[in-house]
């Protein structure tokens, strides 16, 4: 069994590792193609589409020879709420830092900013990051994915600072120079909120990062956390399911070498093509795992493929119950039918699909987000296998012709000493972590803000003490931690209390928390909350990224 | 009078406006010659001179192929100390952000961070800012300044990612990650230690920011502000002489109109060759005045000249002085030949002598240190002048071919509300502002930090109480504002508060202090303070820079 190579067709929703080069990290996956056509607000959520002029790179200066518009300049697409919730001038603005991938997608399916912005009569500003969705260098994506040249500026650090020009020139236009701005964000556009209030503290008073794993680098937390949590979801759900799944590979390695075997296997898994190696087969597999540890939600969701409420259970109850006799091989199949195949209507399975065609995660993944991510022996249901940096380094010339700088982002950011820095510097982050969620592994989860059995003040019960004496985005926070205590779990409550919040209009509040942190005990990735059908469909978005709804089994 | 050219070639000494593209603000001045001639160490200061192969753009990813060594990559030069003070692994560093110059002359007129330094066991490291001494891209100085394309990473951003790369390689060198690391730096270099302690909180723990103008930019104060404060040191001095200054402005101006003008103001003036025009020379002028109000010493100094103790009196003893019927003109030349000629050796003036030869502030000042600078009509002794970005910017494009970025250093390091920054985020930057120096108007002065009369640990009465209860830095902030309370502000207190101090080898407790400022009522730039010979050798360079003692008249 070999995990060392990978699809590199499938990007987008498929890359998690295999090749050793590519273990890059898993990550918040890219656009739905279907939320960018057209879309000009989702779920009741309007807003305007806007492009600014980026300057491509912020921190050296061109002659005014090079400063060629085209190529010193690209326009930056960003989102602004309609519908007049906002106090104007001095009111608060609450700002989403776009991930790898189009806007419109993230403003389709963060519905916790919308939700929360007119209970503080802000404004709901969602930036793209440069080179995903439209806000294309050079003109075209063809031109800015062109070579290690066009793609060199992809960095989190201009992005940031792309964030930050883009908001000084909006509050200026706006004459909203005092306004606080909130920052949003998820996985790593969480991390890109994160670490703006940490570099950037004059121009926002704080940020929610949700499921942002801020220490997933060099050796800060164990290269194995992500696959470990992975497993442990699936052990969770059923021992022998996870012990299926970690049979397999061997099983899988040894078909693929045998006569015919990649034919075989093939027929199987219901490919459309044969294999050409079995590897292409267990990176298919290992991919759809990890994102069902991301993605498994208590409730039906369409996120990243259409999908049943507590998929993982789904899956393992297919392992689990085909008829004695089945093969290890096909129960698998049977098992990962319901991430790939849940509707039914797939007749065969393409490898080479990549519906998204997203590359750039890998060239920052090739850069800087230098990830380790290695499966451990006992605890993973995947094969062994060490990270290996010379290696990931070597692969990453040879396919982007660029070189990592495995120690950059913890210089730039930090990363080692982060408890100290949040504790005594840094303040107003909110980092969620829901603790199914494999990306917690990553997470800034030394600290827990839990939420309050008793006592202290209720959003629900007295929404006026939090109007008088908490503070704009602490109030945030207490509005998820309050879930906790929502009866059974119901999404109503919440909902209720959303309701019930008084605006906040008048009042702005901003004092300081240090190290907040929440976590959801039993939360997968970013929270999910069980709904009435009219609310499910009604609040879709609201669960799936920012927002973090305490899972109830 | 046109006060809007300047000379060209008097880019160190002399870059206060004059002209208006060029109306770049003064600066701490470059380094001097004889510093940097075999200098190993100063004043008993020993240092070790290293070169670290550091990245010439640290926020984009060159592709293997254009990472040509010589082009990607540069020797940047620091000097550790030697001496083995150091309490090793886990003691301090005290780390010198080098400004625009040679980094061995910042270390031969920087004592305060040498003399401190055994008392807290810490290591020194003075680290040269990109661009300046021998910290030169692309191999030589020549190249590095050939065009804008050399020049573009020539930035503050890049020069403190310079410091954070070199710190990390630094601690992982010497097992010292758990080292806390203190930030020094005066002028330029102040501003660029309070900057790092902003945006790299998880690198060092605090900065001592001396006569550091932060605020300069934008509106954020009166754009007259500098030259008001020198006009105003010069009036505390004496009212005549400051009108004689205000009023020979015409004088030159008709003069240099009429026949033979500039001839005759050349013969009033000593001048080597007969001046183009009087612009010239009214640069020559105000530039001296400007250096006056920064090295107004109560000492003799060779700081940037040779001068005498309290030389802006000196300037104005001249001026007042002459017999009756003295022309304005000639009175002036009587005043600045205390600046240009103390020594009394010079024979003529040559307005063309530039020692020093650098460049690279002015680039600076074109590209993001945009330091509005204006004379203002009445409270200052210039001839009226508004600045005017439109021919600031006109002519940094015909000079230097780049296009300044004028809003760029409050987008990326705040500035406009750097007080709510300063008291609700950063921590243990302490601002060091003597009132005297024209530079403390653009510096962090909202918050006193008073030195106390009574009550309250007294450094030379309870060291125990510092070591045991205050941490690290606080102590230098202590120590320094103590000498308020030294009788007859003789230096001899302080020395023997510095010599009493117990070693903190054994206790390096980091708290956190908010919005800490330091102001000198009556200091001048960097401030100074009376010492008797000996000492005054020895600790000469001990005041220069970051060195703030009272200073008392």
């Amino acid at each position: 069994m070999r995990p060392l190579r990978r699809l590199a067709v499938l990007l987008v929703l498929v890359l998690l590792p295999a090749v050793a080069w590519a273990l890059d990290p898993p990550r918040f996956p890219g656009p739905q193609p279907r939320a960018r056509q057209g879309a000009n607000g989702v779920g009741g959520y309007e807003y305007e589409t806007r492009y600014f002029r980026q300057r491509l790179d912020h921190f050296s200066f061109p002659g005014v020879g090079d400063e060629d518009e085209a190529a010193a300049f690209f326009q930056q697409r960003y989102l602004v709420g309609r519908g007049g919730g906002w106090a104007g001038p001095g009111g608060p603005i609450f700002f989403y830092c776009g991930n790898e991938g189009d806007i419109a997608w993230f403003a389709a399916n963060s519905g916790l900013v919308w939700e929360a912005a007119p209970r503080f009569a802000a404004l709901v500003v969602f930036a793209e990051h440069r080179y995903y969705g439209e806000s294309m260098p050079f003109g075209s994506k063809a031109k800015a994915y062109n070579n290690s040249k066009s793609l060199a500026y992809l960095t989190a650090e201009q992005a940031i600072a792309d964030f930050a020009v883009l908001l000084a020139d909006l509050k200026r236009n706006l004459s909203a120079e005092g306004s606080p701005v909130v920052l949003f964000g998820g996985s790593y556009g969480g991390m890109l909120a994160a670490w703006m209030r940490l570099k950037y503290p004059h121009v926002a008073v704080g940020a929610l990062a949700s499921s942002a794993p801020i220490l997933q680098f060099e050796d800060i937390v164990p290269s194995t956390i992500f696959y470990d949590l992975v497993s442990d979801d699936f052990q969770r759900e059923s021992l022998s399911c996870f012990q299926t799944i970690k049979d397999s590979w061997r099983v899988l390695d040894e078909q693929g070498n045998g006569q015919d075997g990649l034919l075989k296997l093939s027929k199987t898994f219901h490919l459309c093509q044969t294999l050409k190696t079995s590897g292409d087969l267990s990176d298919w597999l290992s991919s759809a795992y990890s994102y069902l540890g991301m993605v498994d939600y208590p409730i039906p969701s369409e996120f990243l493929m259409p999908l049943p409420a507590n998929p993982i259970k789904e899956v393992c109850r297919n392992i689990d119950s085909q008829p004695e006799g089945t093969s290890i091989l096909e129960r698998i199949y049977a098992g990962v039918n319901v991430y790939y195949n849940y509707t039914g209507t797939v007749d065969c399975f393409d490898l080479n699909d990549d519906p998204h065609g997203m590359g750039g995660w890998d060239w920052q993944a090739c850069t800087e987000m230098v990830m380790p991510m290695s499966y451990s022996e006992n605890r993973s249901m995947y094969p062994p296998y060490k990270f290996n940096y010379a290696s990931y380094a070597d692969n990453c010339i040879k396919s982007y012709g660029v070189r990592p700088r495995p120690r950059w982002i913890t210089t730039e950011f930090g990363g080692h000493n982060i408890t100290m820095v949040l504790e005594k510097f840094g303040s107003n982050i909110i980092f969620f972590n829901g603790l199914l969620d494999p990306w917690s592994g990553g997470g800034s989860t030394s600290h827990r803000f839990a939420p309050r059995d008793s006592g202290g003040p209720r959003l629900a019960g007295k929404p006026e003490r939090i109007r008088t004496e908490d503070h704009i985005w602490l109030v945030i926070g207490l509005l998820w931690g309050e879930r906790g205590a929502l009866p059974a779990c119901g999404c109503q409550g919440l909902l209720s209390i959303l309701r019930k919040l008084p605006s906040l209009r008048s009042k702005y509040v901003v004092s300081e928390i240090k190290g907040l942190h929440l976590q959801m005990p039993s939360a997968s990735h970013n929270g999910c909350c069980v709904m009435k059908n009219e609310d499910q469909r009604r609040y879709r978005g609201y669960w799936a990224d920012v927002g973090v709804v305490p899972y109830c089994k």
